[in-house]
């Protein structure tokens, strides 16, 4: 079990985030870590608690969704991964939880508007809700249709996956991406954090207008930018 | 006292997870374990702190309500426990906890809408919430009516305690119940987190509309049907 | 100083309650023992912070509100627990917290009203919210008479402080009482846990009803009528 | 490295309070220390997790916002920072936080009235939120701005920095000053709390009033006044 011992390791770090995190109660998340040279990514095993995973634990699965290595069976949500790692190039994680607050964004099928620069920090838009998944699809394969949803979400709206590494699934939850696995499951805590801080926006203000696109522009580009200054040039 | 001790052993387990999930403070909560086969259940004693209990200090009861073992007065909410293994065969375990979010809706005596995925995959409907109790039974047998009136609103609205394993008691709070104790707890953590879904769902969406019926099903059986798909086939 | 060492360890060990229930952050809360014999209470030092704590740093202080034993300044609400021990006859701890619910009611200056049974297992009737203060009160003596706006609320509204052992003080916050000073804290964390669940029971139904009067005797005297039977008959 | 030790182990000490009390999530927060005679402060490096930070990190700027000592790059706030120390004078610490309920505040655009004790006991007046910033400002220098955007909105609204402590910065989140850094995080803790506290009172009740003036006073007295009375005479 060497030949994917980092990329594991990788995955089952990051997995440790969704408890650690408050992202799900039992085993109601999953991350993964993607090797684009390599085409597999390795993923949570179905239903195993966060405490008895082990980075032998986690499972190796090809773009053609079959396992490479690992005894178990992989995540249930293992095909949405896949999808999403096929049509969102340059992503290297992926993290899919039920946290609270993004789960009654996906609930009430709503975006998240800019409401703030904690959001602005994140994305330089509005968090995109996926329309309710049709019955076929439903009815066909699941988590693959899934994965489509998404991504005909971002296409049909013109968003790029880059700017807006999070997304609401109507009716069921977040899903969240970035560079590698830790960067994924970074943005779905950041996805709780800006889902509960818009709730108690509205409840304050129902008529709470987003932020100004020059100020949404500022934060985004103090972070991510070409002239990026948030943080250390090299890592500490 | 080795005649129930496993019995004992894992009713003490399972109230163990009540404050460790947060589902009750002090002493506001109760597990028990049947022996089906024997025709008795382990319960918590009556007001003792969880830090306090001991498998031996478990309470074993017989299904006319006579302590079959034990030293300690059983939990006052004994009665409702014994219903609810009489009325819904198959049972092995009950929860009883004034979890917050559980206790608002029965306070506010509202089923709880099935809005989204995480509902779907613990239940197939709506749950039930009880009308509220009338006087005379009040008076007659406060807790063995809170039982019959739970098993009362499972029949009356053609309910199947295997699909919907949880209940609000209007004006009180929630029962849930499961294949043995330790599942009858995890059911209990899920209502709780299912309401706050719940009640977040409304704020952001005063008309939320429940999923439809087609991903109900599907997430269902992803977990519970013939061809269930979600965790391990065997235990890891 | 060990004239009042028993009463000094009683205050001591429930002030630490305080943070340990979350009722407060930094040092916004004080219990205070009675002893009704002696006419004297232990209470809190004033802003000391929990962790800072000794029994030795218990101020003793009698019914004219003099020191009677300690080197520290004693809680700035000192002369409203010394009110509470005059008017109401009986108890023997007092508890004033900032919890974050129970104050958000005194703000909204609304009593919580009797929703459910948790509410009932510790009270029989709606928690008063006292008028606010008027300006010559609040400029004479405004702790020593905020205790008398708390005896004059139960006064005039008829009722038994030994049924309502908690009490919102208008635009401030809670005060609570019990049998001891343990006994007072315990009622001061059941008012904050009420507090939510009846805040949370306005917003999934404005409208909500309070418990039918029977079902609120029933619960009452299942824990405090003559024919108690929750909890054990004796200590465990 | 000194010279500055002292002031650098002050803000060290302080920002470890952010994650401490849950003033923010990951990076999202940073307090400095002021030495006026010096004429420099010590504030967080950029980006840095607070587990990572030691007082060696802290980077100490002067008051043209050149780095006096340190190797890292400080925290993008550092500007809004340093105009803070300019324009209030008698201020010694800032902290900045992205903390929930202030940040929701913020996010609505509403000042928060003072609707209890527990605000006027730490500030004499509503809470400040600034307007939003306009384009050119944004564009020029953002951060510099905001420090130049609250010391005007306190300008123009005759407050007193040293009677108001805190402040919201529109679509943003909350700053908040003190004698030192300890003092000022404290007030970062006290504001999240105060805007928790008012939603909850505007939930129960959306036209509370604010508390009457003489009792503002008097609770603000009660502990910054001449006659001050909160606390001990000299630390415990």
């Amino acid at each position: 079990m060497d030949a994917y011992k980092t990329l594991r390791e990788e995955a089952w770090e990051a997995n440790l985030e969704i408890p650690r995190r408050n992202l799900a109660i039992y085993t109601w998340g999953n991350v993964s870590a993607f090797d684009k040279d390599r085409g597999v990514f390795a993923i949570k095993p179905s239903g195993v608690a966060y405490d008895d995973l082990t980075p032998e634990s986690m499972v190796v699965v090809d773009m053609d969704g079959a396992v490479a290595e690992g005894s178990l069976r992989p995540s249930s949500d293992t095909e949405t991964h896949r999808i999403l790692y096929r049509d969102f190039p340059g992503i290297g994680g992926v993290t899919h939880t039920h946290s609270t607050y993004a789960v009654a964004w996906a609930q009430a099928r709503r975006p998240v508007p800019i409401f703030g620069t904690t959001h602005a920090d994140h994305g330089a838009e509005a968090i995109p809700c996926t329309a309710m998944m049709d019955e076929e699809s439903a009815r066909n394969d699941y988590e693959l249709e899934t994965g489509l949803l998404i991504a005909r979400t971002f296409r049909e709206q013109g968003k790029d996956p880059a700017l807006t590494p999070m997304v609401l699934a109507a009716g069921h939850g977040p899903f969240a991406w970035g560079q590698n696995a830790s960067d994924s499951v970074y943005h779905a805590a950041v996805l709780e954090e800006i889902c509960k801080m818009a709730a108690l926006t509205l409840i304050l203000n129902p008529q709470a207008e987003p932020l100004p696109e020059y100020i949404i522009m500022k934060h985004w580009e103090r972070k991510h930018g070409v002239h990026a200054y948030y943080g250390q040039a090299s890592p500490v």
